[in-house]
């Protein structure tokens, strides 16, 4: 098993973290015996794991395996239900809504794909909302689902306050991501997964521990000024900074109005917040999924065709010096592939967790 | 009818320059007259006056009355065939697509909304693609229809080239909007209608006219270097910039994806450019509309309750100073109740230019 002190490669959300690089099988094993501890049923366990390894994988680390600790503690304070039985109700001919029974929300984000794909196959298109849920990890490892399957997905989610408004001085919207995954014959699906702010908070919790300064125009403190001291941050601004945070802010808004307006769950700002103190209560999250057959517009050839035809002029285009222009997805690819080759990098402060998981939970450690 | 030489309401599009108020119906008048003799139908005639009369009324001036002389430009050359028959094809229980018939985007657009909706009002779901069509305006136009039936809906465009990829030097998206609306109980709609550039061509356009400063971070030279000087420009920038503009890049690409992939029709970079110089040949655009009915998802009190709720917490909250946080739509529909007291303002280039028009058909010119 390669375990090397080394920077991961540029790109990745570790960057600038000394990593150990730990195979995803063994990341996997880890995490599943974790989660079965805590007292996770199988479905959970297998859900939950998926994602996280997914996300590590293709290097989304502020969504990957670092979140398994925090998950831990959901489960055992009673915020999320280990055991769920999730119930969907179909609504109409293409839609339904999934009751996750405050169980985690990547097993009703994977129940949820699966449904609206349902629904796709026979009506062309499929939308499934998510009622009584809890944070479902990265947005884009649903809609990956349904691209692989041939399907076209969006995926929305909110999650509690934490970017201004435009014009506004205090957080009142989530990071609420945006997700959407498009099918490409014989290659990785192109894959858009969006904060609807510039950066997570996870960026700021990361240079803050080295002191490193943030750019300009993405974050404020907590008398609603813009700064680039990760220590002073209280809250972020929405894509598009002091100039265009409006764009963000109403995509950002799209997110509440799907998945709270059309779910009747709680909106940002009403959302109890991820990282506690409260890991009791249940967040009543909801979310919003549409799947869409390609078949329903156009035959299925044209379409890859067409696929083949944009994504090869759009990598083909002339870039800035010491570039390439990628299409949304191609840098998680690349990382998906280098990861599978070097392991997945695991930070120190992660492994240090992970370690005191293993002893508490009497399991073989990491390595 | 009011005739003032002053600057117009600040917000708009048009501060700064010079305007004289016209009221809408005289406009409408005048506009309908002009399409008429320059050979469009009576649904175009209609289409296109409900359009763009409707964005200048919301203060989108970019989209609104100033495209007149242009969409003449286009019928007499033959760009766009001003008798369509447009023709519907139900491809699923809840998806069909619409032959625009290389007409004016305004009349398919308006045909594909309200298909959309009749799917959704049997199915909880209705998606229209829209196949040889043109310009159509404001993208905000059709959600906006659905949404004062009682629909929630998305609206998707690509456009000529305009706009760079993340990393790349050269125009390869087009400005691309996205438009969402959703219904609120006596009160006007959620109007999200944004580009996914930060800032429209028009407004380089403008600034180039008075010679002022762009902001930052927007536009780019012919190098591929931002530039604030408009005379420079000769591409944007994808919302987020130089930072996070992967974002705004990426949703462009759900633009090109669902209204070219999934329609065979041309991608942005193969689109012949709206500013000519060819006025001949059909541009073969594509458009996308997803319509989404509350009650597949939620009771409809419910639905609404939610809606006052949010938006009465998001407009309640504190602002910087001398601002207000408003609601997607907010800003327009308080320039709209200003524009139907004052009447719209239209610069002297563009009285000039329809005062061309008024003579070349012997219209009575505005005034």
């Amino acid at each position: 098993m390669p375990s090397q002190n080394q920077k991961s490669t540029p790109g990745s959300e570790q960057d600038s973290l000394p990593c150990q690089f730990i195979p995803s099988t063994e990341i996997q094993r880890f995490v599943s015996a974790c989660l079965a501890k805590a007292g996770a049923d199988t479905a959970s366990v297998d859900a939950v794991t998926r994602s996280l390894v997914g996300a590590s994988l293709r290097g989304v680390d502020s969504h990957g395996i670092r979140l398994l600790p925090h998950y831990v503690k959901a489960l055992r304070g009673g915020r999320i239900n280990g055991a769920p039985q999730l119930k969907f109700s179909r609504r109409s001919g293409c839609s339904g809504c999934l009751d996750a029974d405050d169980g985690f929300g990547h097993l009703a984000g994977y129940r949820a794909i699966e449904e609206a794909t349902t629904l796709a196959q026979e009506n062309g298109l499929g939308a499934v909302s998510v009622i009584n849920s809890s944070h479902f990890g990265a947005a884009g490892s649903y809609p990956l689902v349904a691209a692989e399957a041939g399907y076209l997905a969006l995926c929305f989610s909110n999650s509690d306050k934490l970017v201004l408004p435009f014009s506004g001085l205090l957080p009142f919207h989530g990071t609420n991501p945006i997700s959407f995954a498009a099918p490409v014959a014989n290659q990785h699906p192109y894959l858009l997964d969006m904060a609807t702010s510039s950066i997570p908070l996870n960026r700021v919790l990361q240079y803050r521990a080295i002191s490193r300064p943030l750019p300009e125009d993405v974050a404020v403190n907590d008398a609603g000024e813009t700064t680039i001291d990760a220590a002073q941050v209280s809250a972020l601004l929405p894509v598009g900074g002091q100039g265009y945070g409006y764009k963000g802010a109403a995509l950002a808004g799209l997110c509440e109005i799907l998945c709270a307006a059309l779910t009747g769950m709680g909106f940002s700002h009403q959302l109890l917040a991820m990282a506690g103190p409260d890991y009791s209560s249940r967040r009543h999250l909801g979310h919003f999924f549409l799947v869409i057959k390609p078949e329903a517009f156009i035959e299925r050839d044209i379409y890859f065709q067409q696929m083949d035809l944009y994504l090869a002029d759009l990598r083909a285009q002339v870039a800035e010096s010491g570039a390439k222009v990628m299409a949304a997805g191609d840098r998680e690819w690349a990382e998906q592939e280098r990861r599978r080759a070097t392991g997945i990098p695991v930070d120190h402060a992660v492994m240090a967790e992970f370690a005191d998981l293993a002893r508490e939970f009497e399991l073989q450690p990491l390595n």
